[in-house]
């Protein structure tokens, strides 16, 4: 019923790796589109209500060869099972050198997807069978599903884990909010130079300082200011950046938040994780007519967070004080 | 010399948060890439070494009025002061609604730059002087000039500090390779019905990994296999994800790496934390010529992380049993 | 010799306008990116010189349905002919509704593609010749061959002119629409040579022609079609370049925008300012439904523009007509 879902995609330096090497997870990614593609044609090929496949599950992949910047990725998929309520896909992706022709299996891959229905996302629908040419597929198939499905329960209950202790789960703490992230820097990060642009830098400050505005009121938080940044060091291609926020101080209806850049040159470099930028990023909470809306009192607690808090206060000051000398002229006309 | 570095810019649904409004993050980056180009454009238009001008400052900027999903961003940059070896840009950002053509003024950024020699990096080369339609534009940049000058000064001093202790800096350790990413769920990473897609989670999830596997054994990594993954739960957009990895288990020429995500939906929903996915990812390292390279084996301390290795080293034993069992048709063939 | 081309793509919000259209551009550059992998894949399909096929020409494109956010776009590729040293080659692209399997055909374009040879760039290597299924198939092929180098040999010349700067903000005159875009090339925007992608220059060309139209009209607008588009001069990685556009004649219910694409090698090289592309883009006026709205006249004052109102009014009278006599059969039947 429904045709092929193939395709052809050159990959590019930012689908990479500094030594060349398409990273996994674009592969991943560009398997799971052609999965979704045909599982989501296929549940809606008989008339009923619209649906959309939802991954449920990839089994085991492997990696056979690498794909390289420049290659071809031939990506194509088809379906191989259906059970009442689920689709089962086989993806396999060539990596294809243009300039030589030669072409090698890099995965093999299967998934499972289930149809959830447009309108209401909690319902599943049913799947319309597929014709098998051989009724030993069918059989196989069937075995496949069921040994998924004991896993995927076996499974479910093992997720209690967690990796890193939250220092301080009271709300309206710093220990609360305090965000991290981390990026691996890729060519189109760079200048010409290959040192990352100031621009991707602030970027991505201005994202963690988001995420921690938005775990502290739990509101609509948008950026009022940031604070001068001076840029120490240079940022290589290739490093990972850790980018980590901390709100320092709140006033009636704003926060502070004080924002890290540390680089870690781990590659083939002997230098150590250094500090690269730092800077303070204001954050006001909007309303959904957008008006700006009270903030929560940041809760501190150590001897730090205390002299933090007053510093921000001693910036937050200034800063209006700053403000109504230079709006004076203006109001007063 | 130099003319305008003006441009226009549609704000897209990946540039704004959920509630429409455009990341303050996004507008800075634009400004640096203008402020990138005038400078660097001034600072090649004599006849000398060629350079690229490098971000060294950005003055305090504040965000005037918001910027929504459908507007024009409209950026100009100048060049208003040049000092022997530095550059200083202003930027004006004005948002466009092109339906009624209103124009309100977002931004006005200062940022300095500094011209670095395109042949060796750390030389700081000469600044091509701006004329100066009166006498006292130069005296007041001059005076821009020292502020600045000094506060840099002031302000490397003060970065010693860390928000996050690093658990265990010991190398090989499980504390020492530990890595995590957070990531606010985006429009361009969910389906038709707002949930992401299962392939932009696994691309996360091995970004994670990779970043561990690199941090642990500092060589070339790349992902070697992925483990089953069932999708427990839904991620919405707008939710904030956490993406956790470490290192489970080593064998002499591959890394075991558990990853988990948990999606917090933090604005507007009364859901708590929860676990989305978990899996298990295997990497090997690679040396210049794409050769394997045995891997530092792992160090492990508490009852849980050798519980976990040896747990690793069962289904690492598993999969190569059940591998030589596939090969043996094809090798007796 | 060389297999097909053919892709499935999901459209994303970030592909699209605010009202769900995706935008022509995004269109545009799937369509090289299709061309340029099969003709690449061609040229090397015989041992020789390894070399990467370069966009030279792209004929006039219609844009014939919408496709929307959430749509499958299916792109399939085919070589039609070849000269001794180019490349035809006709893109089809369909837009799938995956839930009610409705496609339509959104496009159908033709591109000619040169190989150059991988290690020296300015050399232009033979393509091999391709087996026709009828003798008329080569014949019309030749004659299209023919068709184009001459016009393309016309269009060199016409190349002088220059869009800043604005001087009259009048309502529906073109000083109040023109606009312009500028962007530093970047890694992931280039090929293996080193070249921007013809694909990628497409898409901007498109993003500032949209910002014209919508400037003009002020409503949601859509690229209705592109003229042929000649690539005069390769854009190398590090190359700013800057992308205007201006609006040179309107009809009851289209608008002809004229695109300019320079570039400055600012880095490193000798070389001034060149004219890589120019192009006129044909944008409509949409209303919510869907249906095309009447657009406001466009204002010309100066000579010039009135001589480029003239001339946009006949290429608007010309291509109506060749439209009319297309269709007769059609309508006839």
């Amino acid at each position: 019923v429904a045709g092929p879902a193939d395709h052809c995609l050159i990959m590019r330096p930012d689908d990479a790796n500094i030594a060349g090497n398409v990273h996994g997870g674009t592969i991943l990614k560009m398997i799971e589109e052609a999965g979704a593609i045909i599982s989501t044609r296929h549940c809606n090929s008989q008339s009923g209500e619209p649906c959309v496949a939802a991954l449920a599950r990839v089994e085991r992949t492997d990696f056979l060869s690498p794909m390289c910047i420049g290659d071809v990725a031939n990506v194509s998929a088809e379906i191989t099972y259906t059970s009442k309520h689920s689709v089962e896909v086989q993806v396999n992706v060539l990596s294809e050198n243009i300039l030589t022709g030669a072409k090698r299996m890099t995965n093999r891959a299967t998934l499972w997807y289930v149809p959830l229905s447009l309108k209401n996302v909690d319902k599943v629908l049913e799947v319309p069978p597929i014709q098998y040419a051989w009724k030993e597929l069918e059989e196989e198939g069937r075995k496949r599903y069921e040994e998924q499905k004991l896993e995927r329960l076996v499974t479910k209950e093992r997720n209690g884990d967690i990796i890193f202790p939250v220092i301080n789960p009271e709300p309206y703490t710093v220990g609360c909010s305090q965000s991290s992230l981390i990026h691996l820097v890729g060519p189109s990060d760079c200048t010409l130079h290959g040192f990352v642009h100031g621009g991707v830098t602030m970027k991505l400050m201005d994202e963690v300082a988001g995420i921690v505005a938005a775990r502290h009121c739990k509101t609509n938080v948008v950026t009022a200011s940031v604070d001068a940044i001076n840029f120490h060091e240079k940022i290589k291609k290739g490093c990972v950046i850790t980018i980590s926020g901390r709100m320092t101080f709140t006033s009636n209806k704003s926060m502070e938040i004080e924002v890290f850049v540390d680089a870690d040159p781990f590659v083939d470099e002997p230098k150590e994780r250094y500090r690269a930028v730092s800077a303070f990023f204001t954050y006001v909470s909007l309303s959904k007519e957008g008006k700006p809306l009270p903030v929560p009192q940041l809760v501190v607690e150590s001897e730090d967070e205390k002299r933090r808090f007053e510093d921000g206060k001693g910036r937050y000051l200034q800063t209006k004080a700053k403000r109504q000398v230079q709006m004076q002229p203006l109001t007063q006309q």
